[in-house]
């Protein structure tokens, strides 16, 4: 028996440029796409006559972005899902994937460049859509958002057993490569929405004060329900970046809470999802 | 209001040697450790009185291993998840993952080594337990196997569009780097199920005529299934490491297919669960 | 015999919190050590008794910057450069590598906020001193400079061969990650040159009418030389990220260089050095 | 002023199969061609009527590759670079770069089968060939050999000082990732001496009393010398993947030296070139 069958291709690459004039807008995609299906022959019987090839899903996805200039990655993925679910009647589900990688335009003597970027974001643009032959659901995201505090950060007051080393703290780094999805609800500006959540979650960040990892992962998300209408949910992942503070003593010297190393293992990972009631 | 909140530790590194004489026993582990419970007060109040600090989860994987030498993953990772289960009230679900970095030990004038180790295998060994306050469950896997095959492959009869430009083929390249994970029944033995399971992978890879890489995942599922009568399903992931022939005819050279160029992107993914009807 | 001997600590991760107040400097580092000297016996006959373990090496880095906040990168290398030659009679040269993660603060309603932080660069800002009983030689560097520009770059008028399938562009995607050294004469600020240095690098690649990498490369590393009067010379590096527009034609469209796939191998890789003649 | 330009392609993925009835033989290289030359006009002045295009090296590799079925990396290095410096009169030295990746048949009930292949072995089989107008130079050598030592490992009499807080050790875990490069003498056959050099490093480090890894990485180098007469000089790079007994007695128990945590940041780093005298 066969179940959870599902195939597509990833990593496709595609990069825009829109010339208006002189100033170019760019965009730079890696787009993913999975089709869910009645494709079990192809498995069993290994009878493609059903299967579009991976590479034409790719092909499909540059012949696509030649029709009208990109605009919101959730569009272009609406756009590539409904194409993909008119053509292929054994199709039930289509999901794309959109990281859009950012770049800022160069500076040049307080001005900004027409044609000339560089990369000044550690973070990407992400997009889901996830359509059948009843529904499209789209999911709006932020991958890699690598954020830090070096106050109002502490962790104390958690269970002791016999294999606790860890020292309580009122005052410590914080770090993590945040990722984070969200729904929309119907109707909103996709872009001006991304950005509103991205300021939405540095600033709640840069203001908490936090008892833990998951009291901040908390106050962010609650604060993009607060200030973000549009979003009905979010689901964010954080690993814990852990800097710990380095033993001085041991030479004679005193670390008031100065010297750091910042480590990669082990690390925390802690994941909620903050909804609307 | 929270969902979905899960907390933990990833990226535990464990390395443990038992020595029997000359001969030492190497056991090289990363493990990850998940929490999910009644821990919305940590998120909403910043209240840590429930939470059991990540830090405390990996000094217990260490104390762990040190009460008795590491048998199994499975079995391993069964021991942690009682000892966190029974310690700690709120915790609902703990999830263990485990990777064994295998090693071989180095030959000397045809003779093993007794405490000399060399990496010789592209894959991991796998495992994932995932224990509630009712059931156990137990999953196996294998990460990152690498395997080509030159012959038998073919991909053809698919369709075709105005997008396409793969041409047909009975004569390719087919390589992947797999991942699986498969359920076993109760009482199996996980040692020798594993190498089984592994042997069986390799063998109907390299046996099958291939139509497709989903043709051939369907057929290692199911020679698994056949073979190995402990386990129950198997869920496998293929990404296509596509090998392409260069088209030498440029060049007034012809290219028997024989010259290939391998690439990394885009790639094909291809996945499916097989388990008995 | 024996030559080409070195040992030392890679990876040293150090983080260093300075409070004025509310306002926190965050100085992020990995730094390596590498030492050459007279450490034959180490090797031969396995006599440590001059070897100075790496694991100090790594301590003397954290207890240094104990002792003062951290200024320049360079000026820390050369304060512990003197450190280990001031204590270890056998060591000839000790050569240390620093790479500083630049992080900016989190924008919150237009101000710049105190201890709050996101990593807003691909590029790291680095330095590497060399120190011997005679003399100290500074090289600083920026690594990672990820940066695109969508005109003015052409690549025509080549050498053709049988082998060429390249065609003529006038108007080509011209991308790198770059990576570049440069000497400073003696006294150089080294904050304000590196931050001149950077800003002219961008501005030369952004204005540039380029025939190709090499004659970009050259123009980048003139204009330094020609703005930052402290710079004596600068070795660039420059990985070819082509860009290649997709042939739509198969598919009734046409390309009007509006479509490109990203590629990341393989990759062209062009480096020189301009220095004052 | 110009100086230390030079250009090429890095990451050639070739693959070639080679059919000898139903016994394929599988040859999958990684290649970098770097040109030296007089080609300051094309950095100077844009002027790329010298410039052989990166992309048709690229093509040249594949069109090599289809006269003859690959032999030995070295051999096929030395052939390119003859063609480049042959056809390209401003090229003054051209270096080639071969990994090649290493495939074990699958054995499938105790035979080796024909046509499918695992990857087995952590490392790479690698080699350089640096022709000019005058001489070739070519060293053969291998990349990322994982190996792990528990026994027969100290690491004690060091250097101490207030910054010392490593304790000595006459029994530890030793592991690295090495790499190697190595000349040979005229005439030395290049698959046949590769082989023996891997084996003895490999069983110089199994069977060695070590002291330090400087000390294992020069008997390493020695026995290479030793039983390997065609290897004029071995160069040798090791990073000490530290394994750090864990401290158990923080939780009541103690470490037998059984518990180990495998780090990978910060390591340590040696290296040394030994040559017959």
């Amino acid at each position: 028996m066969l179940a959870d069958t599902a195939y597509g291709k990833s990593g496709i690459r595609l990069v825009q440029v829109t010339r208006q004039g002189d100033r170019h807008v760019l965009r730079d995609l890696s787009v993913a796409v999975r089709f869910e299906g009645d494709y079990d022959e192809s498995y069993v019987a290994g009878d493609n006559s059903d299967v579009l090839p991976t590479d034409t899903m790719k092909n499909t996805v540059y012949a696509h972005a030649a029709h009208a200039p990109l605009d919101e990655p959730e569009s272009f993925g609406l756009g590539l899902a409904e194409h993909f679910l008119d053509r292929n009647p054994k199709l039930q589900r289509v999901t794309i994937d959109v990281s859009e990688h950012l770049w800022a335009r160069i500076d040049v003597d307080g001005q900004e460049h027409g044609h000339a970027f560089v990369r000044e974001r550690s973070d990407d643009r992400t997009a889901q859509v996830r359509v059948d032959r009843r529904e499209a659901q789209v999911r709006a995201g932020i991958a890699g958002l690598v954020i830090l505090k070096s106050a109002q950060s502490a962790f104390s007051n958690y269970v002791h057993d016999e294999f606790t080393t860890l020292p309580e703290t009122r005052d410590r780094i914080l770090a993590t490569s945040m990722t984070a999805t969200w729904r929309y609800d119907a109707g909103a500006p996709y872009g001006a929405a991304w950005q509103a959540v991205r300021r939405t979650l540095l600033r709640s960040f840069a203001g908490h004060d936090s008892e833990s990892v998951q009291h901040t992962l908390h106050a962010m998300g609650r604060a993009v329900l607060d200030e973000v209408p549009d979003v009905a949910d979010i689901h964010i992942v954080m690993p814990n970046r852990h800097h710990l503070p380095v033993d001085l003593t041991r030479f004679g010297l005193e670390n008031r809470n100065e010297i750091f190393v910042a480590t990669e293992t082990p690390f925390g990972l802690i994941q909620a999802t903050v909804r609307r009631s």
